[in-house]
């Protein structure tokens, strides 16, 4: 083989996904340079412990615990930010654009808060900064989004982007056991960290929705305005009603623009058994893109992992390399859209919103008591699709479980709090959004 | 807006495809350029009816049933051949590579027959010729397996990639109704053509796949080398068997690299209900796409249609049009490997895979019958998983269903064709080959 071009990459932070990926660039080596014309050489990796066993050998010199030894190497091309957190990481990030250096992140974290300045900065520098992995993990959805939906307007990203919570409310559905009780098998399994927080809360998915509303419609990123419920609540009593139903109950992060205003949420959800997003299980990850012209399209894959999470950053940076190799960086916008077109888009409040609804009430068992919810659901313009009531006895109440036709959630709000106040309703009631089966979606359109 | 780049588009064949992305560069240009930065300009269309209703305005002169128009117009920078045919497209796309125009296609079969001189061809010219479009319509498996997978080794593709076969596949599981009438439905509905055999027979298929394996594997083309069933033997009897067992059946595409060999078979295939492919239904198409690293991960979208497919040859154009902003073509390689990476590699000869089966047998209702075909896998190394036999007689014969462990094509045709000679058999043997579930293909690994 003929002497091919070296281009020369830099890490900082060997954790796993970094370890993961300078193992990929030594093992995988002989197809990346098959495929890209050019070597990709680990100069250099930055971590406070550099001595810890990685399960591969690192050449004399490479490693170092110094981050500006990889920052300030004029030879290294591309800088792969792999500590994640926040101050340091955009330090690290801001400093590597300004000397001029291209950047990969997987840091949804900082994007959500940071990203808007930081992709400024690179656009203005003219250097990449590129962030595949920071959402879904090995899925493409960034690239899908914007290189292959590039002739869509796009109406709706809808995702499962959460391995934690989808492996905590898959053990709840299939065991039947408690939130408490799945989330103790989760850190168990070593799928949920010891504050569990981030996940369990929402967090870690919104930060992610931040990133796919900005790029699904050329608005700037926006977390503060998103709308952030966790699974804390979910019961399995919910998740069997729900199933024999029909539905899956799933955190979902939801985004949707009808050409006027954004919805941008993440909350649980019940969607449909027919709808693919419901067989994800597991710590698995799902997208479902919807565009004018593509309608429905779904990527699903590992959404975390030391190997999964590093082939998206080995993407970013052959997708760099490519650029570098035929002279011409910055060739897809970072945020999709051109950042001259990119605009502040509100984003609708959530009393605003229009979806469809379960509830759960804890009733007493007396007669008239579901004409009384009804009668309020009714005066809040809420109607009803289908009601259960069993025998089944909680503290002396019986549950009854409704779920409505699409209402606006302010009028949900009122509703609720009118029938919690009432003496025959003991304890608070439940609520999860839906999201309609095609035949109501396709309905509601016409 | 300030003057923006234009970048002129010549379309060959307004059928339905070429009519969606004539629309969708009319629609929806002010997104694509706000994302591109450049404007696409619509500049000639030919087709030998100009005359039709297209549910769209062409400007004065746009029209043409010439296309050497399209062809010889200097100002055209990129062509869509969309024909499809073999013959014609080919002598066109030739055409326009020689006069050093980027050209985008959908033409599957051309690829499959044609597909390596082409790209040669291309390669040479410097030129793009970008085919998207050409295997599961919207979904972008292409640049999925070519960007986002690049620094995967592929193990395997398997994908549900005729929406025709499994419209009819869907419609005899969930109405058990014959392969005939749901053939008919499928014409009444549209999803099939008046000769149906390119879909039915398993052609169409075998053509994407023969593309998918090149880009998986870096080998040449090899469509003649596939092995290619369809589906018009299969019974709702078998599918409903398949679904006591815990399985669907699918006409499956496979094709398997185990570093040494690689499988390229097109057949009908029982896949575990919990592998995400067993529920994609009606016209929808999906891939799994399995790598070192990513383990498996799944597109799922419209394999076909007007704007969905149109979708994915814009994906195509505006790849294209940002080389020519950034000022470098042929970015990534066309087959995914740069071309003097590229191998003739055989495929194996079906005797020698390995794979599960399910076999229904018509017995004689008498003692021993079974004995006997036990006796006759056995001797040829075949391990039965499971039997069933029912009470169900038809045409005086009781079926035997069984299900097998991993066995040997070679060996399964001889014990078949051992099986078919006894007299207490009377009908020809059904075989229908099986992807094992996820723990069986972890054990057969370990």
């Amino acid at each position: 083989m003929k002497h091919m071009k070296q281009i020369h990459i830099g890490i900082i932070g060997l954790g796993t996904v970094g370890t993961g990926v300078a193992r990929l660039l030594v093992e995988n080596s002989d197809v990346i340079s098959a495929r890209l014309g050019a070597e990709l050489v680990f100069k250099k990796g930055a971590d406070l412990d550099i001595a810890r066993d990685r399960g591969m050998n690192f050449a004399p010199g490479v490693l170092t615990t110094d981050p500006y030894e990889v920052i300030n190497d004029p030879e290294i091309d591309i800088v792969l930010e792999m500590i994640g957190g926040i101050d340091l990481a955009r330090q690290f990030i801001c400093r590597c654009i300004e000397t001029g250096k291209h950047v990969v992140t997987a840091n949804k974290a900082l994007l959500a808060s940071h990203g808007n300045q930081l992709f400024r900065l690179a656009a203005e520098k003219g250097v990449a900064l590129a962030y595949e992995a920071s959402v879904g993990g090995c899925m493409p959805i960034i690239k899908t989004i914007r290189e292959s939906l590039v002739g869509n307007r796009i109406q709706a990203v809808t995702g499962i982007l959460n391995g934690t919570c989808n492996y905590i409310l898959t053990r709840i559905t299939r065991e039947g056991m408690s939130f408490e009780q799945a989330l103790d098998l989760a850190k168990a399994e070593g799928y949920a960290e010891a504050d569990p927080s981030l996940d369990v809360d929402g967090f870690d998915t919104a930060h992610k929705l931040a990133v796919l509303s900005a790029i699904a419609f050329g608005m700037e990123i926006n977390y503060d305005d998103i709308h952030i419920e966790g699974i804390s609540e979910i019961t399995p009593m919910d998740i069997e009603f729900a199933a024999q139903c029909g539905y899956a109950i799933k955190l979902l992060a939801i985004t949707k623009f009808d050409g006027q205003s954004v919805e941008a949420r993440v909350h649980p959800t019940m969607i449909p058994l027919e709808d693919m997003l419901s067989n994800v299980s597991g710590t698995m990850n799902a997208v479902t893109v919807s565009g004018d012209a593509v309608g429905d399209m779904i990527l699903y894959g590992h959404g975390a992992g030391m190997m999964p999470t590093a082939s998206a950053v080995i993407s970013d940076v052959v997708d760099i390399a490519r650029s570098i190799v035929a002279g011409g960086a910055m060739r897809v916008p970072v945020l999709s859209f051109r950042m001259e077109q990119i605009r502040k888009m509100a984003v609708k409040p959530m009393d605003e919103i229009f979806t469809h609804y379960y509830f759960r009430f804890s009733a007493m068992d007396q007669p008239g008591v579901l004409a009384k919810i009804a009668g309020i659901l009714g005066d809040h313009d809420i109607s009803i699709k289908s009601v259960r009531q069993t025998e089944r006895k909680l503290n002396g109440a019986v549950p009854v479980y409704i779920l409505t036709h699409q209402a606006c959630e302010a009028q949900v709000k009122k509703a609720l709090a009118k029938i919690a106040e009432l003496e025959v309703i003991p304890q608070p009631p439940v609520l999860i959004r839906m999201e309609a089966p095609e035949e109501e979606k396709a309905q509601q359109q016409s």
